[in-house]
């Protein structure tokens, strides 16, 4: 499916996600409607999460307890508690979580067609939120390509 | 080494890797011959993993034991057994792979120049198969670039 | 923030990170550098590192004991020791470092605006240097958009 496109464009965008507390946020709807939004339909869309201590992350959609059981292994790899870490100056779940979200994604880059991002049959993007009492975690979004 | 190109092209692809259980498939051949087919000389190469279990990583070439050791650690890091995950709805090995899926890429871009990516020497890209049975893989490819 | 951009350029670069023994060597002021020198205010930014025993990260800057005690913990998560991985033909820190680079990435985009990545106000970007010995470590720069 080759495509030749003379004149490219590209467009930038924010999103900005509600958390309450560590978990995956399906975040699928909201990217898909900002990319149907701009005036592209074929291109590449990238999004760059602007937090240290919450990442991106595609897996599978629709099915809480593989989420649960993610989560559940971040937290049993990466414990937390007293005396575990040396950098104790901030809350208990700061070290914790900047190694949790190390081990996921801070950009993902995502082909579009029929102003869509291209995603498997069964994926879904999340935000992973690893910080208890984060409310709001924001994404800057870019979109290049053709009209 | 600066470039000036008024016209920017894109094209897209896929790709299928053919795999038959877990392991480190290799698959910048096939990468790079179809780069080596678009119209393009220079600009970014995009793959994108449609899977949930099976995802990106880009390790060393050539040293089967390293990539036999890697597996090892993935499996040993988020071991399969009955009891170890509460969602055992599926094969017992749906949630590790899961897990181990999660810790590699699904989206990986690179530039391209000469119409081939540009690897570092001992870069091999691979894709990752985490489960027993699957017998293909799809990888969207998307490239940018001028002629 | 919408932006049309009839004309798009892109220009590549390479980055050379000075590093002596494993750490978190941090190159967002060069990697700023090279962005603020070439003809594109509004675009794409990718970095590629070509190394598979050190790679890239994005966490928190300004936080010396942060990155401590994470380099603690992929040191804890993948120790190096004789007897602990059967590839065992080059230096005893070989194997361990293979495993710990594939944890992290190896390539990451990020928009630009105002001929500047738009880094989160916390973020740094790290090359994650796994190897002893290493004195040099190369990373590609591809960078798309607009004058």
């Amino acid at each position: 499916m080759p495509r030749l496109t003379p004149y490219l464009h590209q467009y930038f965008g924010r999103l900005v996600a509600a958390t309450s507390g560590p978990g995956l946020y399906p975040i699928t709807v909201d990217v898909r409607g900002w990319v149907a939004r701009q005036a592209i339909s074929h291109g590449l869309l990238t999004r760059w999460c602007l937090h240290t201590l919450a990442y991106l992350l595609v897996q599978a959609k629709a099915a809480p307890e593989v989420l649960a059981e993610l989560e559940a292994f971040f937290v049993r790899l990466v414990p937390e508690g007293r005396g575990l870490y040396r950098h104790e100056d901030e809350a208990l779940d700061n070290m914790p979580t900047h190694i949790r979200a190390s081990l996921t994604q801070t950009s993902i880059s995502i082909p579009v067609q029929d102003a869509a991002p291209m995603l498997g049959e069964f994926q879904e993007i999340f935000l992973f939120e690893h910080r208890r009492g984060a409310s709001g975690r924001s994404l800057n979004l870019h979109l290049m390509g053709e009209a």
